[in-house]
């Protein structure tokens, strides 16, 4: 056997990046294109088969090299039958995303859920590498973990693992968007910081974010201008980057001592708060769990932040193939 | 092969209970002795050698027949290696119990924790037979859990996974002898159970406990006199006992969202209070996490509450040395 490629595409909402990686898990070539989810479901599998079409010419690859493609989808997915059940921002329920990409591509396509997929990227492929018990939290949009044991992935009854976002703590006086109130993603995750900081500002608490917004239209305030905010000192935004590092660390703590992970590595666009959030994240940690944890654990960021689901959908439609060829 | 049996046994501070189970899963014979722990390790494996040799002449079963023995100790075990790293109520510490038992009995000897023993037995032999994703808890003086997935059980980093009672929860004003603040098991265990109802006594509620220890010597006021003030309608009983269902059902409530077991199997001596935890526990759990998790979850006590230890260590026994002579 020549030389062997895998394909790892990640549909967001806005975007789809589709990767090439090679056998040795170099990432050769990428390209992104809107994901035009607005147009139905069958347009994106077009697009997603014109794009692999279009990397592969881009990169000069041959179409024999690639093993199969993997793809991570945001929400509920069944890897097993190959569907996305529901990805609300995408506007798809009981989706054959596998069987649609296979038939317009002609590559096997294995998909997932794409935290897991980030994770797994960021376990076999980034941060995490070699280590055995692996927990991945990816603060986005919205906030979610997924676990790695010994390279295989954790998915719980109904694929539901991980959720760490919708834990419920004291103090989180926020609706959900699951339906739930006081969920833990409605103030640690990127729109959650962003409406942590609106709240200070509607409560008339003095804060540079003010000046900054001066005709009140808090609905444009990023996780991104409290983190400009707070490096400029202002007590505001300090306080909610506080406050977000010590609730994760809370959240944090069940899960470090249900598990016993290893490594946890944090990635995700919201994770570009760092220190800011991991700071206090990782005091309240060290202060909430039993020391034999805390003495053993490692901490760190993702490697591959844009990448890393790449990475992993590349790995699991190659980890997925052999198993299927295994039977 | 003829007939074959497996031995487990579980060596806890006050007794051990040695148990023959015949391939089929039947507990054929079962003998317990004192510990005598403040006699030495030497003395406490010496017992253990001829516990077994009884064992076997009462059941009248033949040595050949016995493929292993599987022991559970308390505190931190390393499986792999056959040590008990640290056992407080033993006062063992890095004790190299399966080597010592082996070279004794002559068997193959495999230890484990004895948490991970009971909820094993649980899994393989009992309410919880037939789940992928087990969660399993027990509560007695202390409490703490251990987690199988697809006949497997979950170690975690260190073999630290599942110390659920030393979480800290909000409100939980104790020092617990981990070294710890507010962990959960000062509260949610039998020990914990009696402490709380201590607590409303010295600070002067009114109770029928009062006048059951009319010399206020609480120090012998244990869970199952709590159960008997809740059953007679006290109040302050009643109160202990919904505060401890409850925030055992927050802590599940962390637990199910990470893990998403498919079953919850409740056990140990704790458990005898029965409806009077659970019933506040499930509303607890139901009211905190996500509604696809509650859908799908099955709570169950354990079906074989004194005998779930010795099943696991048996089915442990069997499991590693098939695996061992498989390499």
């Amino acid at each position: 056997m020549g030389t062997v490629h895998h394909i790892g595409i990640d549909i967001g909402g806005t975007n789809i990046v589709c990767g090439l990686v090679s056998e040795e898990g170099t990432l050769i070539h990428k390209i992104k294109w809107p994901t035009e989810a607005a147009q139905g479901g069958s347009h994106v599998f077009d697009r997603i088969a014109a794009m692999i079409d279009k990397l592969l010419t881009e990169a000069n690859v041959s179409r024999q090299s690639v093993q199969a493609v993997g793809i991570g989808t945001p929400g509920l997915v069944d890897p097993e039958r190959g569907v996305t059940e529901f990805a609300g921002n995408l506007r798809w329920t009981n989706v054959p995303v596998a069987d649609e990409v296979a038939r317009r591509s002609g590559f096997p396509v294995f998909i997932d859920n794409d935290v897991r997929m980030y994770v797994y990227g960021e376990a076999m492929r980034g941060a995490a590498r070699g280590f055995r018990h692996v927990l991945g939290v990816t603060l986005g949009t919205g906030l979610a973990a997924a676990i790695v044991n010994d390279g295989s992935l954790y998915y719980g009854g109904g694929n539901l693992a991980g959720e760490l976002g919708h834990i419920k703590l004291e103090g989180i006086p926020y609706e959900c968007g699951c339906g739930g109130f006081g969920c833990l993603e409605t103030m640690v995750s990127g729109s959650g910081i962003a409406r942590q900081a609106k709240a200070k500002l509607l409560a008339g608490e003095p804060s540079l974010l003010r000046d900054w917004f001066p005709d009140a239209s808090y609905d444009h305030l990023t996780a991104a201008d409290v983190s400009r905010a707070y490096d400029a000192g202002d007590p505001a935004a300090i306080a909610v980057m506080q406050t977000t590092g010590r609730l994760l660390g809370q959240a944090l703590s069940y899960a470090v001592t249900i598990l016993s992970p290893d490594v946890v590595v944090i990635g995700g666009g919201g994770a570009n708060a760092g220190e800011r959030i991991m700071a206090p994240m990782r005091e309240e940690l060290k202060r909430l769990v039993f020391v034999k944890y805390w003495e053993r654990l490692v901490i760190t960021a993702a490697e591959h932040n844009d990448d890393a689901g790449i990475f992993g959908s590349a790995w699991n439609a190659r980890q997925r193939l052999l198993r299927k060829e295994g039977n």
